[in-house]
């Protein structure tokens, strides 16, 4: 009785708050104002869409996305409050730090250590579940675009191959299912994915970046690119090993509030910058600071230790993550859902993308004990915020004034995040409740 | 032997980080290259200023602020690295969302009980201490600057009444004395004179904004700006009691985390937009909304209570708040300090901000027990943040194209909050240790 009212109320909020940003806009004093308005609209929204899909036992990324696809499209309906969010340049930025804080974290979550132990199965998996879902992607490119060029074939099926950790480990835990054998195989194999992934971004990114200023690509300058890229990560491995107790060490000298935290977030954004001036997207850099970083590096210095530091960057991404998520939904252009050819396009990407990340059950060695190669395969499907990255940066690259990733594949791409991401809570349950479910299928 | 080699190898960090952000300049796509070169820098700089003065027994904003003045005057010795940070819109825009969050977080601190308890005593110390000094601050602008418009003079005794409740409290804090009589004065004192100095600060920019469109300030319309303020105060905090339940009942039905970081953060977003709405600044509305907000009113909900708000806001407030007070300090321009009538100028001043807070202390009510006039009188000197949000509001204010503020005067004012800010915490040591400390001085 009383909840949808309450739901009504919030969501009278959140338009009295769009009003407000409508009739602000013009003086430029007030941008810190629009500012205002515009995050607490993307906050609510994104926190009722999380509801919703967490009351439908769906991740709450898959939740903000839709917010974020309804707020981007109730232009269509004649209503304009939102669009400024769009273009509003602080906000971007906002989503930007966001999405560069989550890689952090994710990074933070990870650890070599725990990428060495699972070894093998993890490596195999992993390899086979980005090689098939890119060639299935670049063929569904040749299949459906035959007359655009090879680096939309080739983006599309980059942009299938990075397993998101994120929602992975969330699904994992929400079952109550992550001292498994399967889980931790899951888990490493989606960190190596998510290295090789970028590491394909990059690449790829960085072909038709080449191809876009006229020359074609040497093989070696793809060399060069990959070389950058290993010796980047590899390098922030070394570095980071030994810079990180230095500077924990001069933080724990500093006197002051905070110095873990920013610490930590230095390094997290020094790197970013490194793997951009590399060549590399930003993320790359967070992520590999996360990766390095290791309480046992930060914990013995008492002014440091109070909280921990998944703790402390906890609220920053409460605030920041879901503007990404927001954002990038408000960007989904639901007319071109209008036209037939881009729901066909979209519906036999997803099965490529799903189809093709059940390859990865095959990576399974079988020394490694009793494992249900149907939770690995599953357990691999979704794409969540690396995709969208993918697709993002896709949005921005162009060859030759032709843009690379296009409104109706960008569309496509947001419909298969969706569907994977939908389609692997209830999978995975489904598979872990068979009856043979401790029995390897194959 | 070690800590200096460390401060260095920190300040080459920072040097390197500068010159990444000279040579990342130009490329567009590249704003959120430069967003993370200048908060490193600008978190870096705050660090080891605030360490400095930590060392030195001074509060850390006063580090943080001399960083930014140092920061913003390399490019006197030619080193103009930093220069594009002051002019970064998205750095502007997140020093704005750190000044509103500790407006917000000081106003968590306080409480209307509070501030009924300390009563008579409170009230009229704070009445004392902004009465005084705005007249003495007039004064100072009548005789120094004669030929400059009323509003100039006005604008100068306006910034000269707040008391900065965030150092006061910081400095009794360190001192451990916030148990004591004085300690509940000051602070009952230094909130009210926060509401006080910020009404005055409207009532004063509104009377200058009007007189800048050409028409003097009608009577009625100083009245309705009054009221406007007084009403939107008064409604803040029925409004804030009737509607935060409902809020955080609603925030508590709804699944998800963060629930009650973005339920706060959205009521401070919202009252800070309402308060620019009636004309007020962004920051009352930020310190209303934390005023009325009481850990009462979330506690019981269980799906919030896994943390204290205060702690959440914490990490951000660590990121958000020294980019305000460094980009502050940025700003002032130390070739001004060359012309011998500015430093005479700011001593005046300063003088003026010292003595005129010495009338709270014949604000005490005797009822109200043992009292040292003399801790009360001094710990009311330091204005910190909230001075330096006056001047910084002042630098955007015009008449008939004449700015309000001119450099030199912005300068003055920020040698006053750096001396009043300096004087205070081996001032009140000085008070509290005195053989006579337990007894009124007069």
């Amino acid at each position: 009785m009383r909840k949808p009212l309450i739901v009504l109320a919030l969501f009278v909020c959140l338009l009295s708050g769009a009003t407000a940003y409508a009739t602000a806009g013009g003086e430029a004093t007030d941008t810190v104002v629009n500012v205002l308005i515009a995050l607490v609209v993307i906050l609510v929204a994104a926190k009722i869409g999380g509801d919703a899909t967490t009351r439908l036992r769906q991740p709450a990324v898959l939740g903000e996305l839709v917010a974020g696809v309804i707020l981007g499209n109730l232009v269509l309906l004649g209503l304009g409050w939102f669009e400024p969010i769009k273009h509003d340049s602080v906000i971007r930025a906002l989503a930007e730090l966001g999405v560069i804080i989550l890689l952090f974290q994710v990074g933070l979550e990870s650890n070599l250590a725990d990428m060495m132990s699972v070894g093998l199965s993890s490596l195999l998996v992993a390899t086979a579940g980005v090689i098939v879902p890119f060639f299935l992607g670049w063929g569904v490119g040749i299949w459906f675009y035959p007359q655009h060029s090879i680096y939309m074939h080739v983006f599309l099926g980059a942009t299938l191959t990075a397993t998101s950790v994120g929602i992975t480990a969330r699904v994992l835990r929400d079952l109550g299912r992550l001292a498994t054998n399967e889980a931790r195989i899951i888990l490493g194999a989606a960190v190596i994915d998510d290295v090789m992934g970028l590491l394909i971004l990059a690449i790829v990114a960085g072909i038709i970046r080449a191809a876009d200023t006229g020359q074609a690509m040497s093989s070696g300058a793809i060399l060069w690119l990959v070389a950058k890229a290993v010796l980047f990560l590899g390098g922030a491995v070394v570095l980071g090993r030994v810079l990180y107790p230095i500077l924990f060490r001069a933080a724990g000298y500093l006197r002051g509030h905070g110095m873990l935290l920013v610490a930590a977030l230095a390094s997290c954004f020094v790197s970013a910058v490194l793997a951009a001036k590399v060549g590399l997207a930003p993320i790359v850099g967070a992520f590999a600071a996360g990766l390095v970083l290791d309480e046992v590096q930060y914990r013995d210095l008492p002014t440091l230790a109070s909280h921990r530091l998944e703790e402390l960057l906890e609220p920053i991404a409460t605030v920041l993550v879901p503007v990404f998520f927001v954002l990038m939904g408000m960007h989904v252009d639901l007319a071109t859902f209008g036209q037939g050819a881009v729901l066909g396009f979209a519906a036999i990407l997803t099965l490529a993308a799903i189809l093709g990340k059940q390859a990865s059950a095959f990576g399974v060695v079988r020394a490694q004990g009793k494992v249900n190669r149907w939770i690995v395969g599953l357990g691999m499907i979704p794409r969540g915020e690396v995709g969208l990255i993918f697709a993002s940066i896709g949005l921005g690259l162009t060859v030759h004034g032709e843009r690379v990733v296009f409104p109706e594949v960008y569309s496509a791409v947001v419909i298969m995040i969706i569907v994977t991401t939908l389609v692997t809570p209830p999978a995975l349950t489904w598979a872990f409740r068979r009856p043979s479910a401790t029995a390897p299928p194959a």
